[in-house]
């Protein structure tokens, strides 16, 4: 059994992993302009990359740092005069440089098995080649996966699923009942399943409403550190396919969010929101509960969402409005006081010129 | 001892628990019309209620759904020709809806005893029919009642005191000295009693002010998951009777919040706020340091708390303003560059009056 | 080995540490007036000091508090007449007061060497005077400093290091390969080094940029609760010495914070965003991407800053304009109504006065 050290920087590693630039090209369907022997050990950013690593130019605001660059060879999308050194022409670079950096990233650390200092109940099911850490806690009638990973600290409900080659990083909580796809990965400190925000009042108190149902999230999700994912009030908290949250975001109870939808760190959507597919949402967005947004929409960061959005829709501000009129709206905003004084100057010319008509009148 | 999947959906798990409609009627003091011998198994909303679950309608909102739902029998205010199975008529169907929701709910799962994988410090006093999972620590001194879970993940720190009943779900943290009362359910990954942020500047450096003081939360307290509310510089913060977090809510140093008070998501409140009774607070709402939020205050989502509210007022923007002048205001706000085009004819009107006034005058 | 409850009010805990009032105002450097043999047990607010503590009064909105104090004796700037008392006389008050803290805040309770209970990879390296309680996780090839103190929940993934003096609090994450400075606080739920949010488009789906880089901490940071600072995308994501952070604050990857910044709770800084020395971050706010904030920047509370900010810059609001500028904007805003009601008046105004000088002219 051999651990290794994961996503660790190139640059602190000696990795043992080497490519010949020809090898990169061939991966990638690109070709090499210069030398294609140059021997590729890493991958690193125009400033930082050194010796033996490649990099990327894909935007023009790096046009800076790609003079300097001390990179061994460069992905690019066309050639470019300001590097001296052999070049990969491939059609999208940032594209290529991620199945670069796949090639170098190191695989996570696993555990050979099912550690004994790990507290998993004899009801549980537990799939093959599992990677069960110490400290990590599998309740009754729970359900794991082939070759998942369980980081210490982490927490596994009674009868909640976790689907094969999921990864939950440490200190997860996945409580009781939920549902978890194969292929999906939990960033640490992250919240699956905590109780909804229900209550009822009666006379001054709060009557807790109980919540009775589930998340489920669907394959090839990924949800960034610390976030908080809400079970349903009944039924289910459905986040599908491909989504992918940053960190701190809230996920209130019941919410539907659509295939492959993109959420930026600490927005909150509310309770029985329904969210479509490829929908990119910014960071510390506020989505009202029982809205719809729909497919394809974008919403900017720090917006107010209260009321629903079609297809495509492209808002900011809050209340959101369309984005194109944010931006001149609050181009203008800083110009209130300027005019202030010019509506005041306007209203006492008005009056002069009143006055001095009335005179012309009574001449 | 009996484990039971707990907040599980009926749907999911064959509950054994059924009853009547008749006895559900009269637990609840409502009147059944239709086949009161109906055997209900659960609770689901209208869309996704089935054979042998109730439903209830109460919100003008789910009218359609109404038509649509296969429940089995409902809780209504009155009678309703578009649903043709047996109704109960209740005062009031939501707060009906949670009490038959609790009679469905499962309860949390326990653990029979004190695990021997705790670490519990001998000088700690535990209270009568302890459920204490594996993976727990509780430190020196710390004082645990009656009936309380302790899920794994969970720290309690020295001294610190957990009231009886109190759940304190996985991987939250109570650090030392903190007073929890009776009654409290804190959500998973929660933070009781971190240090408050407080420095004083001695030429470039920020001197810690070391935070001497507790957190105390009084009874039937529910605090969200991923919560963090910081111990006083000195003294206490208190979080009083019936207060409900939702989840990543930030409480700084020294604040107080009064009786049954209602915190939306991702809101933060500043240092030495205080809070009083039923105030009900949006998400992502900032509440500045030292500022008096009196009770009764309803304050929108996103707004900017920066001075201090009387009883009953509602406010909504940031800055905050009354929330009937902010509706007016933010519905103008998409308006401005009109404005600023009719101010500019305005203007041109005026010039050219003005010349032809002059005209007219010098004619 | 003697364990002493930490961070306990002293107004709970009998204290054995008790100074004569000579002893402070030696400590201090600063002059007693009255009676300098009082016996001073702990230090309070005004408000709630009692027999035998000290307070201080720094700030003219506590004169009310003042001169209802029950302290035994005061730290003042200058003598006031609102206090009976005995007085010490210091340039700062209320740098004065932190002192004095510091001289009777407890020790953080410590665990008397490596725990049994905790796991420590065989591959990692301890320093001198460690204490890991039980319930920690030290991954392979770790580095562990002199008098470091690992709380139960810590995760230390393999190959991270962690400097002399620094405190990990319960259920802190750091992750494979991030490195943290001596005399480093983190709270409780804190995830050092979990991956950016970076992905590329490939038709519908959202593909992974693999983070390759680290996390590294410098020395004297202090982390708030429950905050994630995520791993570079390559290279690190770097928090310079003398940071504060306070809770819930999201620091995305391959970020740079220059020395002795301090940022309020909730606020996010975005992706390769630079941020220099001293400057001041309110709570709630919003950095984008790719921008710089040069030193001694100051950003208000829920502010939304998109471009690049030069030194000493105030700024507000969102988008942030020049902090004054906003003051006024904000002000006026509230007025919008109003405005409209005027310009529609103008515009009426002058259609009359258009229609009398057409008039006039005919006549």
């Amino acid at each position: 059994m051999v651990r290794r050290i994961p996503g660790q920087s190139t640059a602190l590693l000696e990795s043992s992993l080497a490519h010949t630039l020809k090898e990169i090209a061939e991966f990638l369907g690109g070709e090499v302009h210069g030398d294609d022997q140059v021997l590729i050990r890493g991958i690193n950013s125009l400033a930082d990359a050194g010796e033996g690593e490649i990099s990327f130019y894909a935007d023009r605001r790096y046009e800076e740092k790609l003079r300097e660059t001390r990179a061994s060879a460069l992905l690019v999308a066309r050639i470019t005069d300001a590097f001296r050194g052999p070049q990969v022409v491939v059609a999208r670079p940032a594209l290529a440089h991620v199945k670069v950096a796949q090639l170098f990233a190191s695989p996570h650390s696993r555990f050979p098995g099912i550690s004994e200092k790990a507290i998993v109940h004899a009801s549980s099911v537990i799939g093959q080649n599992p990677s069960i850490f110490p400290l990590v806690f599998v309740g009754e009638k729970a359900h794991i996966g082939d070759d998942v990973i369980l980081y210490p600290g982490v927490f596994v409900g009674d009868g909640a699923r976790i689907g094969n080659r999921t990864i939950l990083f440490p200190n997860v909580t996945v409580m009781p009942g939920c549902l978890i796809g194969n292929e999906v990965l939990i960033h640490a400190g992250t919240v699956i399943g905590s109780d909804g925000f229900g209550f009822v009042r009666e006379g001054p108190r709060n009557v807790k409403v109980p919540q009775l149902g589930i998340v489920q999230i669907d394959d090839q999700v990924e949800i960034g550190a610390n976030n908080c994912i809400d079970r349903a009030s009944m039924g289910k908290t459905w986040i599908k396919r491909g989504v992918k949250t940053d960190n701190l975001v809230h996920i209130a109870h019941s919410v539907v969010i659509g295939e492959n939808t993109l959420i930026a760190a600490q927005t909150a959507v509310g309770g029985s929101a329904y969210i479509g597919r490829g929908v990119v949402i910014g960071g510390q967005v506020a989505i009202s509960d029982h809205i719809r947004i729909e497919d394809g929409a974008m919403i900017g960061s720090q917006s107010g969402v209260a009321k629903s959005l079609g297809p495509g829709e492209i808002v900011s501000g809050s209340p959101a409005i369309p984005h194109r009129l944010w931006l001149r709206t609050s181009g203008i905003m800083p110009r209130l006081p300027e005019f202030n004084e010019r509506l005041r100057k306007v209203e006492k010319k008005i009056e002069k010129l009143a006055a001095r008509s009335i005179n012309t009148e009574t001449e």
